[in-house]
């Protein structure tokens, strides 16, 4: 039969799509994070990127709004605030231990908006820091505390002070 | 009638002080802390004393002991020990991320007592740091998590060391 | 009689004995740390070893898995690893203000296993810091604040990336 020419083509897509498929379902399966008493306890691993999977659990668990703590070994982007010109000035830091990572958890125009600042240390133990632009994962993991709070809050950017801050009360 | 003269200055002084109190009562009701499961969530805004702040609201809120931690912008003044003078050096940074803040409130001779050592990043994205004598918050908001303890718990001023510990039994 | 020539010999033996055995008593029965609604709040004395206070805790109280934050005084050895030799390169500091110190506590082969991030702050308020190696408590406490989990927790040698995981799963 003529289509017997085809066959390993059609073997060989099956098993390209098979494993492509069960890769992928690895990644997504991969638990990043379990329930504590207190909240949840997040392990990000090598390539993560650590405010994506902050946001991502953030919608998944609808957190009204939490604190968390962290440390790690990370690639990470600071940002210092100019305030001349209203932006944020980048720099990049790779391949260094996260000894401490704070933030916060709340929305801003139904999007979840995370508040977060760390300082790294590299191979000369000197250590550098600042509002986190990004980051990601380096070779090693990232572990997260959350506290979780019942109250949803919301963050506000108030123009005077060129920041989004955290209402307590309804934002005005 | 010779009363009338005077209207326009009662007027302005009415004025004054209703505006005055006005702003007053703004400032004073102005919510600084929510309670959440695990404690208060604290969010100070720009010119708030940040250990003045806490010390207000563990005395209206009678915290018997607590830990934070926290993060935001601030201007922020370090001391370290020094152990041939007994004193603390200090050191001001002004407009700078406070990367990071941990402490414990505790009480001392009737007073609150505040110990908190905290990291800050500059411009450069340089870290520098220690025990916090005194700090404000700068352009920006600063964010504390206060987990609240059930055991009121007192600090004791330690001759040899010349430092403030907290006792966990009674302080001898 | 003869014996009596000995009798200041033994009253100063039994004295130096009974001494020794109160003051190794004493240090013994220091109460390290206490509970609190959250976990455990701790506090180590000058000259405490940090990781060790922290695993012997951990095993006393069966902790299943725990986060901890903390600050003090101390001399603390950090390690930075190095992907080429897989070894941590070490460096020491003295003398220095343990600004934050963020850890977990999990189980490895039947044995606690601590991770943990410090960052030190020198006489100049210079930050410096990472993987905590060891340390010991310096002229002065350091408080931690433990907040301990339901989940027995265990961590896994990751060959490739040299480091030791910990696993949401069952470590595989």
């Amino acid at each position: 039969m003529k289509a017997n020419k085809f066959y390993p083509a059609l073997l060989f897509l099956s098993l390209f799509f098979t494993t492509a498929m069960i890769g992928q379902e690895n990644k997504e399966s991969k638990k990043r994070y379990i329930k504590v008493p207190e909240g949840y306890l997040m392990v990000l691993l090598q390539g993560d990127n650590i405010l994506k999977e902050i946001e991502a659990f953030a919608i998944a668990e609808k957190i009204p709004s939490a604190n968390f703590t962290g440390m790690g070994f990370v690639n990470m982007k600071f940002g210092f605030f100019n305030f001349d010109t209203k932006e944020f000035m980048p720099k990049e830091f790779k391949d260094v231990e996260l000894a401490s990572m704070n933030g916060t958890i709340a929305w801003q125009n139904g999007k979840v908006s995370i508040h977060s600042h760390g300082v790294v240390t590299d191979r000369n133990f000197e250590a550098h820091g600042g509002h986190i632009l990004d980051g990601t994962v380096g070779t090693g993991s990232v572990e997260i505390m959350i506290l979780v709070h019942d109250k949803p809050l919301e963050r506000k950017f108030e123009k005077d002070l060129g920041a989004n801050v955290l209402c307590l009360d309804k934002c005005k």
